[in-house]
């Protein structure tokens, strides 16, 4: 197995939890809440970890050391205990290949549809295939992961190689969204491998490795995609893609930045071809520009070029901008880099939900 | 004279403009105009600056080397010079003692009212004043002033002195606000000193100094109140108080993810006392934190101590939170150093005034 955890300072007791587990590189089973987080609650929200994992063991019969923790919601409660015990029993009794669908449906808080996805390859001679399953739609900007999403495959593969795999996946797709610039305490991302593909093993990075990670990324990407067209209030999901900047780091930067811009997302929800608000938020990061080389597209529809105005077809524009899925790409004009951040629109109902959501 | 500016790489022409005026350190007259901010304008905008300079020199009969420009509205149009003209011409056939709360109203854009404000002091044996407008409503994080401010005074103080001066009331102060997290190309906060009080001049950082230091810090966090109240949309001013942090830089670092953080603000909208979201924001920034030392309160009312929820009265704390001012308050246990941060609630109204300004 491998894992990849939220970087706040303040981790929720699953994650700790969770951390101690993965020392050992192995786990058969990862048993998830949503409604409370179980974030600042002391030795008693790292008791109710144990408890969980020991229900979760004795109800798969296998070792509590092997069990994974994720919680999801308000921060500052305890556990309903009750309700977990006797869930977590249903769930071990109801465990069935048939029922990954009812896992992405159940972890889920205020995310409008469930999000998963299934990929199959070839490796050497053999069928392969990646399942994976995501929860979040707010207090997501991973500085690592985001949320909650869960890989599964048969592929085989060495834990270190999994987990450098996941490391890379995760650094361009679940590291790369951003609903609203908020880090969680609970986020992680989990990867469990089995090897019942019957492969070789995979314990270099070879062709194998490559062909491995290509399929991971793709359905990291699918998953990150899915999570920001479901941000909390979205309309729309929105791609920034920086060009011709002097390094990736700065390339990812002004991409943030911009995805990260309240008066961007508020523009897109309100269709608006705002350009002037990209350029601010790229200018206030300090990466390197070149104020004479910027050029900005809209729905590949270019509105600046050499840091100025330039005239463009407003119909086609306007209608373009009545899309699910805008583009954003801005060239820097000092190098070669680039980077794509992901987030959606910024909207009335992402205000009413979280302005409604008590605690 | 002394003045900042902000620090987004892509500044507009009039801050490029008045930033070489400012290196003769004397300036008689500042020319303002709101609706087009004159940025990513190229050399057309910096010909347009030089013309507004010199038509408010002949209407003044002064120096056009001693005029200071600042504009702000939309990024990346061009300004409507027969407009300016005409402008120009008026205001300085009008120009009078007591037109101060007509520029004051004349420089808004999407704020509400006008900001302005006015300090007597005893300095020495005299008596002094220091004078203010601003304005500034969103595209508010000064990375070093925010909005255009105008600071006027009848102090005698060496230019010097008074770029110092200012420089540490804006750090408190402007630099501490933020509406959106986001950094204008148009920022700037001018200060002039024309000795008329009669002082002995200010040329050492003397008591005299520290008196006049006093006042300026007074009157600009007056103006930074007045333009957290009135941000885009914004029913609730708030300020985050950060203490007992280890530097005074993670203090401010803190208080300054909490301030921008979109689920705290809509939270405040809410008026529900979410101290999640809080522990969340601050643990997300990686400043140095006690989580078993992390005491929070809302409106004085403590919510959570040594990292975990403690018991608070209700219906207290729901009146507290109705009011118009809310104060926000962290203690991370890791040192002495403190610092406050200026900002709003994040409403309904904000996402529309943005999704509705068109470009």
């Amino acid at each position: 197995m491998a894992a990849v955890f939220t970087t706040n300072t303040l981790k929720a007791a699953p994650i700790l939890f969770s951390q101690k587990i993965i020392r050992n590189k192995e786990a058969q089973a990862i048993v998830i809440n949503s409604g409370v987080a179980n974030a600042c609650t002391g030795q008693q929200g790292l008791n109710d970890c144990e408890e969980m994992a020991a229900l979760t063991a004795k109800g798969l019969d296998i070792d509590a050391g092997q069990v994974l923790i994720a919680s999801t919601g308000v921060i500052g409660e305890y556990l309903p205990m009750p309700l977990l015990r006797s869930g977590i029993e249903r769930a071990c009794r109801n465990l069935s290949p048939e029922n990954g669908a009812k896992a992405a449906q159940a972890i889920l808080t205020t995310d409008t549809k469930p999000k998963h996805k299934a990929v199959a390859f070839r490796l050497q001679e053999n069928n392969c295939t990646i399942g994976a399953i995501s929860k979040g739609s707010g207090m997501i900007q991973p500085n690592m992961a985001t949320m909650i999403s869960i890989l599964t495959t048969d592929v085989a593969i060495s834990a270190d190689l999994l987990q450098k795999a996941l490391y890379q996946a995760v650094n361009v797709s679940y590291n790369r969204l951003t609903i609203d610039g908020e880090m969680s305490t609970n986020d992680c991302v989990f990867c469990l491998a089995n090897g019942l593909s019957g492969n070789r093993i995979i314990n270099k990075e070879n062709q194998a490795y490559d062909v491995f990670l290509d399929a991971l990324n793709a359905i990291c990407l699918d998953q990150t995609r899915k999570l920001a067209a479901d941000g909390e209030g979205a309309t729309k999901s929105i791609s920034v893609t920086v060009t011709n900047a002097r390094t990736t780091g700065q390339a990812e930067q002004a991409a943030r930045a911009v995805a990260n811009s309240q008066l961007v997302k508020t523009a897109i929800y309100g269709e608006d071809p705002n350009w002037g608000r990209v350029i601010s938020a790229i200018g206030s990061t300090g990466v390197d520009i070149r104020p004479d080389k910027l050029d900005i597209w809209f729905a590949d529809i270019p509105v600046a070029r050499e840091g100025a105005a330039v005239p463009y077809d407003t119909k086609k524009l306007k209608a373009a901008l009545k899309k699910k899925d805008i583009k954003i790409h801005a060239s820097l004009g000092t190098g070669t880099e680039k980077a794509t951040i992901y987030t959606c629109d910024l909207t009335h109902k992402y205000i009413e939900i979280n302005a409604e959501y008590h605690t």
